[in-house]
């Protein structure tokens, strides 16, 4: 097996994994090489058969004012995971940018529009995943309308990725997605107390991250949360999974969107895949957690290459390399 | 021979010949070579003696609110097969974004314009192909004008390749093609089956895919028809070719703009040889196989160096060495 982890990534998820298990007195995965196999499990084949759009209609909501890089790193990291087509829905002004940064990506400039729900959700039937929040920012105009796409696609049973000024939104409205299991939040260390603070009024312990994570997706009704960091924790509120596959020490604006467009087609894949392939575990759980490894990876590779000039589009540049390495052998 | 094509793609093509031959007692071609050197044979020679536009004046009407790298995708992949100059006719809004994907393209914001078949039809004197459908979207305005831009392009005898919502558009209103013989449609499964229910009336028979696209070219009054899918099924009405030569499982969206586009340039290049460079068979036919051939080696190629993050813009950068290895050999 040639995945480039250390040893601290395998024995992080092994231990996590079998403190899950021994709360849970459940499965009998064994670490890090059993959960990158489920990975693999979702991951469908290429087949001549095929159509286009079977193996993945992604939308991401974002790209305003600011902010056009991060939709475009999301949407395109959805493309070269395996999606098929990948949307994005973004301000007028942000439109004609996003677009030029790739003819790969079909560009909507409707989030600012009076008709924006509408715009949007004529869309939604074609779509197997959404992406909430890359390059959202917080104008309160854009917000609402998120607010009423969100409950759009949670009433089609859309899977739903929430990252970035999506969190923002959840941390002032967390009944928005309170108990839609199809919801994933990706918060980073401060996306994560904010939200901690809203829903469960606690203030953060830091020293129990596993157990933080775990109540933030408890008292969410099981949605399931990743929180960013050192090591990458995965809850669905039963389990707990942990990514520590070696990643990089840079920390450039972007990788989070690679990782929160990623988990866009893993998401669809794992649902469709269903949990006789994820051996019991939530799909979602899994689809974060293959999400994570492959971020990592990227950061790994692309951090060989180019050190601490390693940018996003750096990283992203290793997505074929590294999901072929992880979830291909 | 170099050609990188399998057993099933050779014996695929030489058993529907000959099923074409057997129907029709007609030509003494033997499979896959055979039909790979009538498109030789259509392929100019490149001299110095030639002058600019000689090779092909492509044009692709397409490009609007929600897409502009179809129309990229298709105008690039006619410079890079061999023509010459490649326009676009695209929205004001699309414009500036397609002309940024490219310097090598002449893009003109007239689709949308109250001026719009005027515009266009100013250029068409010029054109020796038109390329109708990609990103085009379904606009009843723009829809209006490309009817129109249709009837003109007829009225000169342009060769039209149709694509995309273009398809969208005749299966709307069939006569607008009825009995053109210098079109190609080139839909894909549920393109095919939404113009067979429109032109045919009848529910697409699944077994019989051959007959299928046979049946529909002939209603049309032999206008040629590329059904594409797992093996790609090309007709004019009076015979039948498949192309199965060996591509990827990938189906990321963009593929058929680069063999739209593709098929524009060798749609020109098969008129100017005439038939007697073609056995005896449809021109069209011939230019169409061409287009099927190169699109699949190109999607090969490029998903033997990028596996399953393939996308469209890998593919044409495939498009010089597949075409001269296809052929230039």
């Amino acid at each position: 097996m040639a995945v480039g982890s250390g040893c601290a990534a395998v024995w992080g998820c092994r231990r996590v994994l079998k403190r899950a298990f021994s709360l849970h007195n459940a499965h009998s995965v064994k670490g890090m090489e059993d959960a990158l196999q489920l990975v693999r499990n979702i991951v469908p084949p290429l087949t001549a058969k095929k159509h286009k759009g079977q193996d993945g209609r992604v939308g991401v909501v974002g790209g305003c004012r600011e902010y056009t890089g991060a939709p475009y790193f999301a949407a395109i990291s959805a493309l070269k995971v395996g999606a098929d087509l990948s949307h994005v829905f973004c301000t007028q002004e942000a439109a004609p940018v996003i677009k030029a940064y790739s003819p790969e990506l079909i560009v909507h400039p409707v989030l600012d529009s009076p008709d924006a729900v509408h715009d949007v959700g004529k869309w939604l039937p074609r779509l197997h995943a959404l992406v909430v929040g890359p390059g959202l920012g917080r104008d309160d105009v854009l917000l609402s309308n998120v607010k009423d796409i969100l409950e759009a696609s949670k009433a089609r049973g859309i899977p739903i990725v929430i990252d970035a000024d999506g969190l923002w939104l959840i941390a002032q409205q967390p009944a928005l997605i309170q108990g839609y299991q199809k919801a994933v939040l990706t918060p980073n260390h401060v996306e994560f107390s904010r939200l901690s603070e809203a829903v469960l009024g606690d203030p953060l312990d830091g020293q129990d991250r596993r157990g933080a994570v775990l109540r933030l997706s408890q008292a969410l009704g099981n949605v399931t949360v990743v929180q960013k960091g050192e090591r990458d924790v995965i809850s669905d509120g039963k389990q707990v999974l942990e990514c520590s596959q070696e990643g990089s020490g840079r920390r450039c604006g972007g990788q989070g969107d690679l990782l929160s467009g990623s988990l866009g087609v893993l998401v669809h894949w794992a649902l469709q895949a269903g949990p006789e392939r994820t051996d019991g575990f939530s799909p979602l759980l899994v689809a974060a957690f293959g999400a994570c490894t492959l971020t990592r990876q990227c950061s790994h590779q692309a951090f060989q290459k180019h050190g601490r000039s390693t940018t996003t589009t750096d990283m992203i540049a290793e997505v074929g390399p590294a999901f072929s390495r992880l979830f291909e052998t």
